[in-house]
């Protein structure tokens, strides 16, 4: 399957949106860490799975950066879309975003960034063949590159981490 | 004040999203009336904030009307916007879409129409001058009229009823 | 059906009554206007699932005013009752009353009323007949009659604004 | 301080009631022992604050019999009472009843009760001195006398306790 | 069948433990009884059910007696463990330990001891026979025998309410 | 400063550990991926206070990886460790297990494995120093070691995706 064919990318963005609000908050006054990455999750949940036509999970979180603390009354955004296809699995690309709810005028500011690993499942929760991605954009086709990039690394952290073990690489 | 004054309808367009859960869910296992009304008012909440530059807190719900029941898994958005601007209170418009959260390609379905009355509030909680909302487009402007039109019936049954009461119109 | 046939009013009235906790505020620190919201649907449809002997869905929210903010700690209390009835639909009425919890010997002040239309439906949600509210009390036929004249005050709002529009009213 | 002084019972009686949901749930499909519990301690507290005219904490729960299965869609409404008073303390009886929320017509089932002992306290947390209540009716009264079988059988279970632990007594 | 024969009460030790948040709070700042209630409740089914290798529901809470109060922030323990066993019942003991989240090195501090009786249950909500618990370490015979004496003393309990109330005890 | 000194990594293991209920789930019937990242973050972050002695707060989640569904009923539990310290920051450990609330006599199975990094901060929410982690035990070393090849590999790879974009790396 190549990453030419299958659906363009906006075929699957996904954004959810919502305002910060106290039950949110952490022990020190601004927005839990675990609320955000559960809004990730959600956000990506969603563009794996209309992406894939069907039930996706989440395999691993290849990384979420938090950039900023995000306040009670932030109107939050998570923005997310298929980055990179394999055969089973997918990279999904979160982008959050935070501005005060009652202030407009101003850019919202970035938040976090996160890539999520999803695998489309059948319904006995096996992995399933799915659509390749075909990006539209440059700024698509950069993506997908550096999903590449962070797929590279990842193999090669995890054989350094094997072989330092004493266990075959 | 003038509505032709004051800010442009698109300065406080707020949307809201998010994805209906199991937690959602009423006795019949379709989402709870509640719910959306929640959202509704979360949405009309910030738009009213956002317009107003301050504390804003709603004073009335005019009409919401649900149109179809939503299910558990769609992505719901809640779009509002300013409709309408008194010296101190505004009518704020919210339209709620649904559309399965796995499935793309088809129009989200139209679920919810909402108008919320708002009032501008101080520090002390009491009604504040709002500056008056500018309406860009056609429909903007259809939607002024129309809540003007709200507004005449709303007082024309108030007074209906203090009649039908026996109190002085 | 004739509304002297029927259930009597005092058949369907519902009571539901919660202390407001941190987990109900807004950005204020007032109660947020869509927990009483909720609480008024929850009563509503326990009312209208009495009266009707089965499922009803809230069609439409007639108007909600909200009289005064509601703080935590508060009592707050729900009475919802059957209003009026047509075939498949039926207007509720509920009174919401809030009271400092730790302070006796004051009545509670209102802090909300709100009209909600209902409508029985069956196993495949569908409308279905509903029994007729037979009023008891005075103030039973004095809220039958306001009822009726919500609903012309409805309809007619609904004429003008198609008028408005160029549709046929 | 004697028990003929003081506050009425009526006083400070206080009744909660709301619908149990699907969040409500333990793993066996009814209603979780837990939710049930929160609701008894939510009435007890209340109770205790209002005829103390005051903070009020729990300091023990003497005990609570769950009857029988609570079901999602039941309206269950706790009604608790001062029972006792002590010079700091007090017992709170709560009363659980439920009833389906769709029917009408058939008397609330008793589904738990409970005695608890809240303590006044002032605003370091220290004990404080409460007001005495004074039972109103044979039923009131029945409530006060039993409140004391159970003390004595408190205490003496505690001293067997001890003295099993070759504790002083 | 003896106390003798059956599982070990290491079989069924159960402990849960989370951070209380901001959303556990009641009115006066510290965490809601009924919060730590619900986790006692929590820890204790699931041990019943492991010692009794399938469904379990409280049948009464003997006492619960709160030592201090629980503050935001306080990272709260609680193990359950199977005291005495009956042909279908058995008493649960719950011990709820406190220490600041982020603090180490002082021991965490006793804020809750509670005894719950549980019944097994079968698929229809019967009373099903559950094996018995083998006390193995002299603090679990020592709970054995104290679970005897609060047995002892309910029962006594209930028969002097019986008398007072003019019922055959 | 030196990882010899400072706090033995035992001063700051954490564990949390619930059961997974019925509002825990995602539209699969399984336990919400969010809810399991929620679960890490909560643990991670007391075991990063407890070692810093003060606010720490989520940087960065390096690696989440989710090995197999958790099921509603399953006791989970969180173990964190402190595995690696800089100069300001840290690196988290955690380990999530799970096994059937009602079985005994099995192992629990793991289900996730994550590495967060953690910056403790001072009340401005600016970077403050940390004290080093002294590794005890062989499996301590080998998760220091471990902890410095993920660093290596994520500082290459961020040097990577800047190169590709043209950046100065």
């Amino acid at each position: 399957m190549s990453h030419l064919a299958g659906r363009p990318t906006s075929y699957a963005r996904v954004t959810l949106s919502r305002i910060m609000s106290q039950t949110d908050v952490n022990l020190y006054g601004t927005v839990h860490g675990g609320v955000i990455m559960k809004l990730i999750d959600d956000a990506a949940g969603a563009a794996s799975a209309r992406h894939s036509g069907g039930n996706a999970v989440t395999a691993a979180i290849d990384e979420i950066v938090l950039l900023q603390p995000v306040r009670v009354g932030d109107l939050v955004r998570a923005d997310a879309q298929i980055n990179w296809t394999g055969r089973t699995s997918m990279e999904v690309g979160v982008r959050v975003l935070a501005e005060p709810w009652d202030r407009a005028g101003t850019d919202p500011v970035p938040v976090a960034t996160a890539y999520l690993a999803f695998v489309g499942v059948d319904a006995d929760g096996e992995p399933r063949p799915i659509p390749a991605v075909t990006p539209e954009t440059d700024e698509d086709k950069r993506r997908w590159h550096e999903a590449e990039i962070r797929r590279e690394h990842r193999l090669a952290r995890r054989r350094a981490i094997r072989t330092s073990r004493g266990l075959d690489a």
